[in-house]
């Protein structure tokens, strides 16, 4: 299967294609597709979703700190307001529907592996350049695009389709696209465009592959409320 | 006179008065007021803002990432899209009349005294915590308000209106009032009330006292084409 | 119980009792104590902490980057070459002698509780100031002072004598009253003699408290080969 | 003339040359060699270098902090020491000896082309990654052992011959050729044998000579206490 989000994510999702699957085809998403999901694991979820998009939105910032052209920041700060503006607004509206408040929202106590993904993540981004936080990056942002539309052609439930359609949807699918190619862009303006064959790939997909793990680890909490 | 852009921001200026003399009434200022200022040192000074800009935005987008409340993130995200979508082609479309085209704009080598003040808001952000980095950006965010304010008054030529325009309008001048509440909220969040009675505050004052003085270097610089 | 370790470790400590006494009496810490404990679960505790070490070491030479005195420069420069130097060194000798080569032990694969600390403690030296970054080192420091001293007092058995003595012993006990007293030093050379009544106190204490809890996690993995 | 010091920095070097030329071959350089350089030109470039190696053992801190294996970081942990403890106390020496006191020499106020340097270092260091850092690193390191060499040879004045022979001595000569040696492997390690074709190499060779202009200013600086 083709990804359409360019060719460095396939080749990185290719090399961590174990964790990769384990990541997309999760219990807890396999539970959104077919609604068996208990509603208490979904809003626990969503609440510690929200916690972690803080964080990631953090980390996007970082992207913008750490750019090298000015397509690498726009492309980065607009993420940053997509987060803060639209998904995180996404979640306090679902949340007041069911009844939990944005205070409760914001106060949601953050578990050991939600701090411990956004915190790999942030680091790694401190520590390495703008590749390396992309590599950080990409595995949450493109692997829900890959989880929205796939359910939205296998979903057999209704429960659970206005999460899977924010993802499944044109305008997500669009922005994860552009970052696909924002993220091949970059490797080659840096790397060339044999940016595979040297070694410093495969400390990125070392890096991919962590932040794979760490999903599949933030799925399995979902799981558990 | 009173500030009108927070206590904090009016307790380090009188902390730091002269330096800050120097910066708000530096010749450079006093050529855009009464409109002696030579043209090309202007464009100069514009190019040298552009490559200024990008190193800015980062370092506002840094405050997104050292930030502990959605508040402190959004008014640090919404002002690296200011900075980057408004301000930034302000000085495209002015050097474009002048005939400098996006290219060479983008290509203007960095000046030393440019360099000098970029870096030391960006390190003084990454080494410190969120208060240092503000203490960093604030002279040349509420400064330029400061003079705009003034010129705007006081200008005997309209070679420089439009510039002088951009800073004395209501939308930078209430820009510049929030980045001065932004200030206030951020200490008293962190300090508590009497924070100016702390060791802390002088460190911080320091810190807005010599990015004070890289803007004096920075007009200056201006001057010299 | 006095600590000896300084009042705003004492301080912090009594804020986050709970997790204090989850993390210093652990089930792992009593199977030291009385001999219990498995030695694979030791030696999977040991190539952990060993992967932990290379994080910390590198989180004590962000405290360096940090620093705004020569003496806080020296003294987390000296934990940085005594980390790399003794700590790490001993556990290579440890291991050795359990059939570990180094090879092996270098290649050991970071488990999340491990990954989740590290990235916890650098992230927030990253993201914070000198203090913030102490707030997450000293549990681990301190914690182990204290462990090692307590089950100097309480060993029923020899088996662990050697792991106990080296945290009991003199040389570790007076470095850890010396990191106590720099973090006392720390904390009044910025906020002054009351820094406990300050609002950031208790984001400080929070850290300290998250890093706490990472322990207990920390231990809790080293009972699970 | 071969350099000794590997590869990459010939090559840096090269790409670099004006400005290594500027540097090396500065009148301040020139005024050591034939003593007569005046003697308060000389302290006071002792003062500022002191401050100036304050920031730079933070920026090699920092190197610890970026580093990927246990040798990269020993090496630049190794460095930290040797200047907070050997070249920074050769400063507290000669100024003693000037009847500079160590008082005197801590509050020496920084001047702009000294913080302009350092800054610039820290930064790349903070925004990019070990590579980024070490480019930044070596025009100060290996120049100075370029300059005691060549001094040591064409030396006319007995005058900064203590200075001199630091620099060209078997010590700081044998220090260099590690570092140079570092450089090499930690491109190979990254990049591998052919990082010169790579596009992100004219990136490191822009940070090297910004870092060499940086030192060209440094000593213009100390010509004009």
């Amino acid at each position: 299967m083709s990804s359409g989000y360019g060719k460095a994510f396939a080749l990185m999702r290719e090399a961590g294609q174990g964790p990769w699957r384990d990541y997309t085809r999760h219990a807890f998403v396999e539970g959104l597709k077919d609604g068996t999901l208990p509603r208490a694991a979904f809003l626990h979820y969503l609440r510690q979703d929200y916690v972690f998009l803080t964080h990631f939105s953090r980390a996007w910032a970082l992207a913008v700190v750490k750019a090298q052209t000015h397509e690498e920041m726009q492309v980065a700060s607009a993420t940053v307001n997509g987060l803060m503006h639209e998904e995180m607004m996404l979640h306090v509206g679902v949340c007041a529907d069911a009844g939990i408040s944005r205070e409760k929202l914001f106060a949601t106590p953050e578990r050991p592996e939600n701090l411990a993904y956004t915190r790999f993540v942030l680091e790694a981004g401190y520590s390495g350049d703008y590749l390396t936080l992309l590599a950080a990056l990409v595995p949450c942002v493109i692997g829900y695009a890959e989880i929205g539309a796939r359910l939205a052609q296998e979903a057999t439930s209704e429960t659970y389709r206005p999460w899977i359609d924010t993802y499944a949807g044109d305008q997500y699918q669009s922005y994860c696209r552009d970052i696909g190619a924002l993220l091949d862009s970059a490797l080659i303006r840096r790397l060339g465009e044999n940016y595979d064959t040297l070694p410093i790939w495969s400390d990125l997909c070392k890096t991919f592959e962590t932040a794979t793990m760490l999903e599949v680890n933030f799925w399995q909490m979902g799981l558990t409320p």
